[in-house]
């Protein structure tokens, strides 16, 4: 852990530069806090990730990954059920480069079909994350091909923060951060680019505690994980970069439960027609839910992360 | 007819002032027409209208007709079985006037509870739209309250026209611009915004041509309506707004068939996660059809104009 190099605003900055025609800028909704009947009147930016290739904020950093490294010829390979492997699929895909993606078990039908048709080959890598995990780094010791991690690359993370440089492009650096944390790869790029200038509040579903483990053991322990955002909050532990990065700039820690993040996705369809994953309602969530209240006129950003969900279970 | 007085960009101009801190700002998704598979590589830019309040850009109109007006104690009073009977119950509410929606037997369960949702009385009017706008005109005459009209009135018109002022404060002036047509309010804001500085393509369901046939008799005139969008876009007639706005400023329509928008609307959700009503699905339905082509490098304004629908229909 000693040797980590961690992301700073400038490897943000060049990231960004890096993967300019790689990624979608994401727009901004910006809405005032009463506007959903919430108190005090804070000033609401919604970041709309899920608009990203791809469906969620992944795509960023598996681009940084790829346009950082030479690929061989094996192309490149990755474990994940979830967001990290499409976003790779999706990046490898754009660059003509193989992928493979070892999934567990437990990865849906839909899933896999998902990777199918962004090119990957899709491997059953065992019954759970960490048995593909495992499986993926032996294939990886076979190939020679490029290993991509889910959140703990350095590259990964600083593609992450990218999108924290273009919300300042777009209105300026927010006072308050709200944002979802399951290996810390997205908290930990907003990290890197805001450097202590705003305010990080890192959320985390009651079912999948990582940052909060690791806070309480004084280092990133195995937690766990469950609960309705598992799918894409669910790693079982919080990512050295993203940890060195927390002890670097400091954080606030909050667990949201399972009711508040349901009720925060309804919300998010019924008022503002965003149809997103649980993963993505936990900001809104910890506003309505009171786990944090912003002081009135605050600028709030509410980075909404993903939408790799079937539609039909975002309304009522 | 002779009496209209057309909305032109002043009255837009005056319409976003009164209304700038009742709507919201909506965003600007930028993206090159390659990155969805379209070829020649247009700029593409998407309006994401569907965030509004009320979910359609039809709060514009509404908002700007209840801030333009004397409302009495009677309140006000619309037929409509969509879209815009959600937009004046929504304006209604924010600024405490009574609100009477006159809808047809047809109007869904799903439909009325979003009406009494917003505080709106809900009263079936009839059969179809046409006996439900009759009851509400006679209902008006009892009682004086303010007529609100989905779309054939001058603040109605220049309410949507704000959209267009969005966009140039946003991005600049589009070179062109796609948008569906029911009964012509929202083309009809555009054009009055941008005075002929762009071209509009004016996009109708095959199965609900107002346009095409009031082109076609050199009025607007009554025509049978149905298919996939007739929820949103299922107005009979063309307004006489919208109509001599299109004399003053010319058109290109186009008929677009169900199937080439029930194609966007999946895209829209498996590239874009934008879950959006078929109405919404119109511009890129032309683009993907070929019923538009635009030239490289034009940049082209696509409005994403709402999504009052349920989202477990919007996945493949």
């Amino acid at each position: 852990m000693d040797s980590i190099v961690l992301p700073d605003r400038a490897a943000v900055a060049a990231a960004a530069a890096r993967i300019a025609a790689d990624v979608r800028l994401t727009p901004l909704l910006r809405l005032p806090a009463r506007s959903l009947g919430l108190a005090p009147d804070a000033e609401l930016w919604l970041k709309l990730e899920q608009l990203q290739r791809g469906g969620s904020f992944k795509a960023r950093g598996m681009f940084n990954r790829l346009r950082s490294q030479r690929v061989p010829a094996a192309g490149v390979v990755i474990a994940s059920g979830g967001n990290a492997g499409i976003a790779a699929a999706t990046a490898a895909q754009a660059l003509g480069v193989r992928c493979e993606v070892f999934v567990p078990e437990l990865a849906s039908a839909a899933k896999r079909e998902a990777l199918r048709a962004r090119g990957a080959e899709v491997v059953v890598g065992g019954a759970a994350y960490a048995d593909a995990l495992a499986a993926s780094l032996q294939r990886q010791q076979q190939t020679g091909a490029l290993l991509m991690h889910a959140y703990d690359q350095a590259e990964v993370v600083a593609g992450a923060g990218t999108l924290a440089a273009e919300v300042d492009a777009d209105a300026g650096t927010p006072d308050r951060v709200l944002v979802s944390v399951g290996g810390g790869g997205l908290m930990g790029g907003l990290m890197a680019h805001w450097e202590g200038r705003c305010r990080i509040d890192a959320l985390e579903p009651t079912g999948s505690p990582t940052l909060h483990a690791a806070l309480a053991a004084g280092e990133p322990v195995d937690v766990a994980v469950g609960g309705l955002a598992a799918d894409a909050l669910g790693a079982r532990r919080l990512g050295g970069i993203a940890w060195g990065l927390v002890q670097r700039h400091g954080v606030a820690s909050h667990l949201v439960p399972d009711e508040a993040i349901r009720a925060a996705q309804r919300t998010l369809w019924d008022e503002l027609r965003l149809a997103v994953e649980p993963a993505a309602a936990l900001p809104l969530a910890a506003l309505q839910a009171g786990v944090v209240v912003p002081a009135a006129g605050e600028r709030v950003l509410l980075v909404v992360c993903g939408a790799n969900v079937d539609p039909a279970s975002v309304a009522g």
